[in-house]
């Protein structure tokens, strides 16, 4: 068993999970707790431009946890999205910008949630509010974990508080935050070597609405026609996923980051909730959402609500 | 329907859940956002102390909300400890200091929980953060707060920030705090015109786990001898209550407040929790547990664990 406080981002962790993880670290030892940044599944390409560009070795890989390892949840705080054994943990803190579910303690705990774009930048005012100087290093990585979740402050999930933050992060980091973003989001958009199976799972997340399994997976991309090419592949998958999890309803969302569009594919036994959710017949499973981009801000609450 | 955004402490409201809902509502003017609070059942001897202290007047009762309502919830976060209609309201912050459970939200929110004495504290700290300077009346309300959930700082679940907190808002207030505070909190056991009924719902709160009911009662007192007096009416009520609610098990906390104990007595079906969760055998229904004196930290996580 781990000695020290674990911290960790969700499951399919994206940019975000990785850089709160490991700022949540440096902010830790600032403070004078001792805890370690590790992940719960692979790097994607996204994150793994910025890791290559700040020449820094990704967090420890975990699989599961022990009975009372202490932990601190950046980036989400269902147990659904979080490391095997997360019940018998001791949750000493969270910090986290999504809507609160399928999660309880034992015992009173730190916990911050904001309706922010993104986590890093809750992080960033904790900076603030400690008074903690913030180095090149955690400006960079948490400059990119609002870049990835904000879509370079293009998302609806953008707030006065993500943009604040990321003009305060590139005069720190002092590097042009529009070039290296674009280049950061881009290199996260090339899905050529990932199987279907994998691709479905580049950011995935799973939802439980009173017993009823449902799953959004993302995949953002320059050309939505390009992913549609392994249209069938893709269908495939997901239903085996749909039979394997016991799920309702899956929905994939091929997002186009620069013209900040989705389109999705939806299947299960619970589609016609698309209908109710976002006004969009499908057709042959799939439906063009204009305008939607954010799974935690459209796609979410609208499928929540209707399910 | 209320259009102003609602801010509310449990039900049985206690003088954290009144004075940090009044603190809270000017918090939220200063920001700018406005606010009312309101609470959820009647005031207690001890908060009425308080207000009568500063002359001012209680905050308006409510029974339920209206679907979509916006409220901020104060110290407490689970669903059966807060007003009717919870579950369809749209909860926008949460500051609190229990543990997480029964909670859930459809939207992000403000979320912030620390594990300190008092949700005071934490208001205390946001007040600090924002540079916003704190008035008498709010020195006063929170200083309340604080002494009524810390026992005057006795309490094992006092933390260096509620004496930090206390400490400034001492100096804040002009008041000899001790005096002030053993005499507020001795205005809140004089018990002598409670009913039996009225006496266990004083401050009383309900946990549901997976689907085991239970409930637990605290009465502050300055002679543990004087409340058993009714003994044989308080247990013929709990019973009543624990056939009502259908609940497994009923625990009532006779707490002496200038000594630091309580004696607890126990009915329902699992009554046999007790031995494993204080090692102490009932007898009569009755037990003397030493140095007990927080529900929070030491009477809910061992019946919490154990029931």
């Amino acid at each position: 068993m781990e000695n020290k406080v674990l911290i960790f981002g969700h499951k399919n962790p994206d940019t975000d999970s990785i850089c709160s993880s490991m700022v949540h670290e440096t902010l830790n030892r600032k403070i004078g707790w001792e805890a370690k940044a590790v992940r719960l599944g692979k790097i994607n390409k996204e994150t793994q431009y910025v890791l290559d560009y700040l020449k820094i070795e990704a967090p420890e890989f975990i699989e599961k946890i022990e009975e009372g390892q202490e932990v601190i949840l950046v980036d989400h705080n269902e147990f659904n999205q979080s490391v095997e054994g997360i019940e018998k943990a001791t949750i000493r803190m969270v910090t986290d910008h999504h809507k609160i579910a399928n999660f309880e303690t034992f015992e009173p705990l730190y916990f911050t949630a904001k309706p922010y774009g993104c986590t890093a930048t809750i992080l960033y005012e904790e900076f603030k509010q400690y008074g903690f100087s913030i180095e090149k290093k955690e400006a960079i990585l948490m400059a990119s974990a609002i870049i990835s979740d904000t879509l370079l402050l293009k998302s609806p999930t953008t707030t006065r508080f993500d943009e604040q933050a990321l003009y305060e992060l590139e005069k720190i980091a002092e590097i042009d935050m529009k070039e290296y973003g674009l280049a950061m989001l881009k290199a996260g958009t090339d899905l050529n070597d990932f199987s279907v199976k994998e691709l479905i799972n580049i950011d995935s997340k799973e939802f439980d609405k009173e017993g009823t399994k449902f799953e959004i997976a993302q995949v953002n991309t320059v050309s939505i026609e390009d992913v549609l090419k392994r249209e069938e592949q893709l269908k495939e998958v997901i239903n085996k996923t749909i039979e394997e999890k016991g799920l309702s309803l899956f929905v994939l969302a091929i997002t186009d980051i620069l013209n900040s569009n989705s389109e999705i594919i939806a299947l299960g036994s619970k589609t016609e909730v698309i209908k109710t959710a976002f006004g969009k017949e499908l057709v042959d499973n799939k439906a063009f959402l204009e305008g939607v981009v954010s799974r935690k801000k459209q796609l979410l609450p609208n499928i929540d609500k209707n399910i």
